[in-house]
Formats: structure tokens, sequence, C-alpha cells
């Protein structure tokens, strides 16, 4: 950010008054620009023993598997950003189901958030952001071309938790995968 | 917004290709700048059979009560920033517990996040941004006086949850208090 979205002067980064860190600040109109993590939203969607994974036609992770997911917009709720990745990514008709995982990654400044569904019916087909939709057994899942660690533990939880009998919240985080000195 | 931050020409609402929504975005630079909704982080404390509330020494809801809670921050997990806001707002020292409810917020872009916290001591003093720091038992909560339905929610599920002795994630969405024409 160099540029004031306001009124288009430059900002600088300095710690306002009453707060604890830099930001981005106008000293032309005072705004103070704010920047807050994203969420990302997707679901587990189930059709009998099986989960329906996408191959990503887009970078980063581009022919990596994943589960339906993208970003949260505005004016939505988790829930209904949910079920319209799942529609956009795989067109998928589902029943959403409760929220299941919710895993921070603070290095790329995101919270993924995932919930289980029941697919309607199996007409699901690849939208423009995926390659491939199909649907995987447990045995099947392509563990070592998952496109992301948030997709690939929230599985692993859905599996345990399917051969426990009883789904329950999970959360987690995953940290930078080059640990930087302290 | 106005002005590209990147560049600072002026920024046009269009939809991109490829995407099904308006964004701003520049012509000079080619920049999109996509706006999502924030997350808000806070806590649930107990002491005994008390929980801690604040009541707020700035706007919006400037007087009301609420849990400590704000604006999670970049390169920080939700637990991190639950714990520290329930620093800056209560200076309170807490061991942080479960993810207890997520609520939706849609008509003002945002997703509360609360965690189930013991505190450590009775230490506690309002920061900056609150007027008062205190315990309170259930019977003693001031239900007319709270600042955010959020909150006023999760603290209902709370009481019900610890009655029954059975604690789970509690989600839902508050919906803007005025109902527009469909």
């Amino acid at each position: 950010m160099k540029f004031c979205s306001v009124c288009g002067h430059e900002v600088q980064l300095s710690v306002p008054p009453g707060d604890n860190r830099p930001r981005y600040r106008c000293a032309h109109c005072g705004t103070i620009h704010y920047q807050n993590p994203t969420m990302v939203l997707g679901t587990i969607p189930v059709w009998e023993d099986k989960v329906l994974l996408c191959r990503r036609a887009i970078e980063p992770r581009y022919g990596f598997w994943t589960l339906p997911a993208g970003f949260m917009e505005n004016g939505e709720t988790t829930a209904e950003g949910a079920q319209r990745e799942t529609m956009e990514e795989a067109g998928a008709r589902i029943a959403l189901g409760e929220a299941f995982s919710m895993v921070d990654v603070p290095h790329v400044n995101q919270v993924h958030v995932f919930f289980r569904a029941e697919l309607l019916d199996i007409a699901f087909a690849p939208g423009p952001e995926s390659l491939e939709t199909r649907l995987f057994t447990e045995a099947e899942v392509p563990w070592d071309a998952m496109a992301f660690r948030t997709v690939a533990q929230t599985l692993r939880w859905f599996f345990e938790d399917r051969r426990s009998g009883v789904y329950s919240m999970h959360t987690g985080a995953i940290r930078s995968p080059v640990p930087r000195p302290a």
C-alpha cells in the first residue's frame, strides 16, 4: 500500500495514537487503513462413503486436489459462503451441515473454516477454477497431491470422527513451513 | 474506495473477467482490490461462577457491556488474537480454552468468534478502551445494557451449556435489525 484509497495522497506507516502497531495512515485526510486476515470457507461434501474433491485449475497449487473452498465475500454468512463456493468450484448441490474445522494460517493472514455437507445428487461438475471433480473413498484420497495443509488436516479429522461415529468441531493452526530464527 | 492504493490512480467498480461480482479495479496498474469480511475475536473469561465483562469506553456502544473482544490482526492465530484482546481490554491473564461460538454479522461484514477461558487471577483492570471491568454471576448480567447481540447470544449459549454440564461449539447469524423489503 502506497496511496490512500480515499483521497489518493501518499500514505505512511506509523503507529496511530492509542494504538500499538504500525498502520498505513494518510496525513492528508486522516484515514487509517487497517489490514486484517481473510476467511476461506469450504465444505466436505459427502456421498455414501465418499468425499468430493476438486483438482485446481488455478494457481496457487495448480493441478493439486482440494475441498471446494474460497474467500468469504462481504454481505454473506460463513454458511452461505461455504455453500456458494461448493457450487462455484464443483457445481455441487448440498445440504449444509455443521461447522467442522477452523484452521488458522497466520503466515498468510487467513483462517479456513470447513462445514460438513451432504451431496443432494452426483450431478456435480468442475467450475472454471477446477480441472476435475471426483468422489474419493478414504483409501483413494490422493494425500501426496493435496493442495493445502488445512484441507489435508480437515480430511484427516473428518475420517477419524467418521470412524468414531461422533463428529465435533476441530481447531488448529498451520505454521509457516520454513521456521524462522527467533 | 476512490483511488488505487498501489499506484494512486482512480479506481472503477466493475466485474473482472471470470468473476461474478463488481470489484474496485485500477485500469492503470491492473490491481483488483478485493474487500472481505473481518473477524472479531474474544473470550468468555470465567472466575468461579462469574464471567468478566467490560464496559465500553469507545464508540460504537459507548457505556454498554461486552465480553473482551476486538479485530483480529495480521500474523496472529484466532487463539492468539482472543488472548491479546482479553489483555488489552480487561488486563486479564487467562488460560485459553476451546472455541465456543462463531456468529456471522453479514450486514457489517464481520464474523465474531469467542473462546472459553479461565481467569488465572482477578488482578484484571480496564484497558484504554474500557470504562470498567467486573465479574458478574448469571443473575447479575446486565442483559438490557449489552453492547452487541453476538455477545448476548454467546453468553446465553454459555450459561445454557454450563447448566447442562456439556460445552459444545455454537454457530449462528445475527441479521440486520431493520428488515429490508425483498
